[in-house]
């Protein structure tokens, strides 16, 4: 169906943009200012859109939340390699002593 | 249907699990490790999602997506408010000069 198309390209432009996020984190490793508890009730939530697509038997939604769910278990990868020590809200000074 | 229920479930932590991000930008004044291409490609994302949701006649993916929307619109809000001036790839130094 021609609405699946739309279904499947707004679903790619949701889950593409996690990947600008994944590459910034990975180049500066740098996490600070991201926010755990939001990616990780973001997995939780994609993983229930994942099986209410597949109950109500709905393609775009069960798909692009499943590839949403492994990039979003990226981002909380990065997280917790480069984001948990160190948080921009720590003064410069307290930093520098490390 | 019961099943919508899960649906508007699985939505509501999706959307709100971007709170926390709010929260934390909002709080440290610090959206340096955000990406803006990633929120402003979600929010395009989700504005198709809507329309795809009414499309389908599905309530709550457009219903859900619409409030991930206008708090997509609140971190992009923050990240241009806090988040361009600065960034922790800066090295402290340069950043202690300005």
């Amino acid at each position: 169906m021609m609405v699946d198309w739309l279904g499947y390209f707004a679903g790619s432009l949701v889950v593409l943009s996690l990947i600008p996020q994944i590459v910034k984190s990975w180049k500066t490793k740098s996490a600070g200012d991201l926010s755990l508890p939001r990616y990780v009730m973001y997995m939780i939530g994609v993983a229930l859109w994942v099986t209410y697509g597949f109950l109500v038997d709905n393609g775009p939604i069960a798909y692009m939340n499943g590839v949403a769910f492994v990039l979003a278990l990226c981002v909380v990868y990065l997280k917790i390699k480069y984001g948990l020590s160190a948080s921009r809200s720590v003064p410069p000074n307290r930093e520098e002593r490390r």
